[in-house]
């Protein structure tokens, strides 16, 4: 005799959907078709390849073996050691190896542990809109309730910013953190050191605690400066800030990032990582002693092969009747807003698929207001990348009225 | 001004304790001394290094790049559709690779993912004495309340087993998940198949969801046999079975493992897996291509080198006053009772780790009334292992009264 099913556990999963996540629609069999078009969702490692040492020093610890294979939870220290000093020097202010830093396996295990050593059931979180999809969703599973900060960013000729009179309302009314990302993820904006430093300000006279993922702090074009909050005057015990080279340095294969910051957020990252998946895969924090230490002009040979494929993107879209589009000031990604289209984002991000082999991901997955627009990360080919910005277009034109 | 900063989340952080925790006391620097002896609390890759294939397979993964680096977040399809056959074949029930199967980063990210998809807060949850440390520690994490269920095992004359009327008494009460290793971790005993039907039958009498961790299953010495839940009669979606290669076939520094079971849990773990770290690392997954392909005789050398220093591990114990210790029947791990010490187990092992640089993990670890044991991973060049396993015994000969 059997008893029903019992559901078994409260439904937070229900609101993790990734149904629609970037990768998620990739066909690598299944019985899904390959595309054969461009896949905007995520970057192309064949593209941009990742810097042959990085390679070279995962091979090397995988031969070296059981002196690679485990690590303390929080990553070899004869990786943290080097790298927390470059990572001073990059971000304008002291890391202590020991104590403020930990190896993530990838930035987004950085975010979920993070959010997690900070966020309770009831606890309010301020999330900027539009940002990296997972931020709201972590929250949500963890049982905290969103306050969601606009980000203005779609008038080009202004500075981008979170509406600071929101922080400070939301702040005082109790919300105890702060996560955005700094290049804004989807829009490529950046936020300058004066919006940072009246962030911080915020922070310090309420208590918030922020986290900032600086994933593509490094990909900054001329005219743009990326500014960290952790030099920008923040308490050192009131931020954490995420850091990786999986975008651009093309390591996501090998799931390794780091975070740095509060030491008590640290151990807690470093306590809870121990019960998730014990460590970052042992041989790949090897591909973290590359990072920041390539010869000279690799990445501004880098920097420059993007801004080249952003700027005829750019002119794509701007060329294009109803689009509107802020030009990336820092990492791969577009934001553009598209015309009014007859058909809801969702059914044109599938036509467009369908029709050209061109994957996007539609922007409500950043925001609940942001589905006018569509997220390109532009770290491709050019002339593929070209030819499906145009295809973008070309799609548009079929579902506008 | 600032205010005073305020204690950012729920405590639960504080039940998970790394301190005592296998590899924590590891010296890589950071002030610690290398400890010059043996490190019996994990294996030693350099012993028994893995089989070259899966090396392989993931340099070619890196090489393939673009093509390896993303995957879905359940794995890669490449990876899980042949290899869903040979666990059918090895447990003796069919898997789905498409509806059953996750491929984590390592057999911790599993039950993890796992228990977090079955356990909410004040979930009854059944957890076996002794056992893997993390099961405890995860269902405190999660809110869950433990209901401890006793292993027989310290007479090695019978066969371990759980004490089935505990598991029935409990799911009786409103326990509605139960998790346990088998071959079990520490003690290397097998729950036989006339066990694991009667589990079966009680888990569906009851509704209770199994979570059965089967990391050393293929690492058996002759008289043993490991029966596998899922081919013992519980319904299919009542049941995950968590394998992997990190041990045995010591890819543990690649962090790789695969969950198999229940289709909804299955989809619960991705959907977690998605923002705890988007996916197993892509290149590293490649590892698991060789997993139970390696050529005739590889593995069953492994097991009988293994054999051997079992043998002379247990006849060291045995052979000391005091100490009391069941053969490994499965995997490599023995868990010798020690005899009465003038000192609590922590300063033993103290003790024993600064006088001899032996290090081994108490068995406070595994189970709060377990802390008359230690437990010994053997997985280790022979010599060392028996001189270390000396040092345990002299060690405990200056604390007995």
């Amino acid at each position: 005799m059997s008893t029903p099913k019992r559901e078994p556990a409260p439904n937070r999963f229900d609101t993790i959907s990734i149904r629609n996540a970037p990768g998620e629609h990739a066909g690598d069999g299944e019985g899904r078709a390959p595309h054969a078009g461009i896949d905007f969702s995520h970057g192309d490692v064949g593209a941009f390849p990742p810097h042959p040492a990085a390679v070279a020093a995962v091979e090397a610890a995988i031969a070296d073996g059981g002196g690679q294979a485990y690590s303390r939870y929080r990553g070899h220290w004869s990786v943290r050691e080097p790298l927390a000093e470059r990572l001073a020097a990059f971000t304008g202010a002291p890391v202590d190896p020991s104590q403020e830093m930990i190896i993530t396996p990838g930035t987004q295990a950085g975010l979920f542990l993070a959010l997690s050593s900070l966020v309770g059931p009831g606890d309010k979180v301020m999330v900027v809109e539009p940002d990296y999809f997972a931020n709201r969703r972590i929250v949500t599973y963890l049982g905290g309730e969103v306050v969601p900060v606009p980000l203005a960013y779609e008038d080009a000729a202004a500075p981008a910013g979170l509406d600071l009179d929101r922080v400070e309302a939301a702040a005082a009314a109790g919300a105890k953190v702060l996560v955005f990302s700094n290049p804004n993820n989807p829009t490529g904006a950046l936020l300058g050191a004066d919006q940072l430093r009246r962030i911080a300000a915020t922070a310090d006279r309420h208590g918030v605690f922020v986290v900032t993922d600086e994933l593509y702090s490094r990909l900054v074009y001329p005219g743009g400066t990326a500014a960290h909050l952790r030099a920008c005057g923040i308490a050192p015990d009131r931020c954490v800030t995420l850091l990786g080279p999986s975008k651009s340095e093309s390591l996501s294969g090998f799931r390794v990032g780091t975070a740095i910051g509060a030491p008590a957020v640290i151990d807690r990252m470093e306590k809870l990582l121990a019960i998730v998946s014990l460590r970052t895969a042992g041989y790949n924090q090897s591909a973290l002693h590359s990072w920041f230490t390539e010869p000279d002009g690799w990445f501004a040979e880098r920097v420059a092969a993007h801004r080249r494929i952003r700027d005829d993107l750019v002119d794509v879209f701007r060329g294009a009747p109803g689009f509107r589009v802020r030009p990336t000031e820092a990492g791969s990604y577009l934001f553009p807003r598209l015309p009014r289209l007859t058909v809801p984002t969702a059914a044109f991000v599938a036509e467009l698929r369908e029709r050209t082999g061109t994957v996007v991901t539609s922007g409500e997955e950043f925001g609940p207001r942001h589905g006018h627009s569509v997220r390109l990360n532009f770290s491709q080919d050019h002339g593929r990348a070209v030819a499906g910005a145009r295809a973008v277009v070309e799609t548009t034109a079929l579902l506008t009225a």
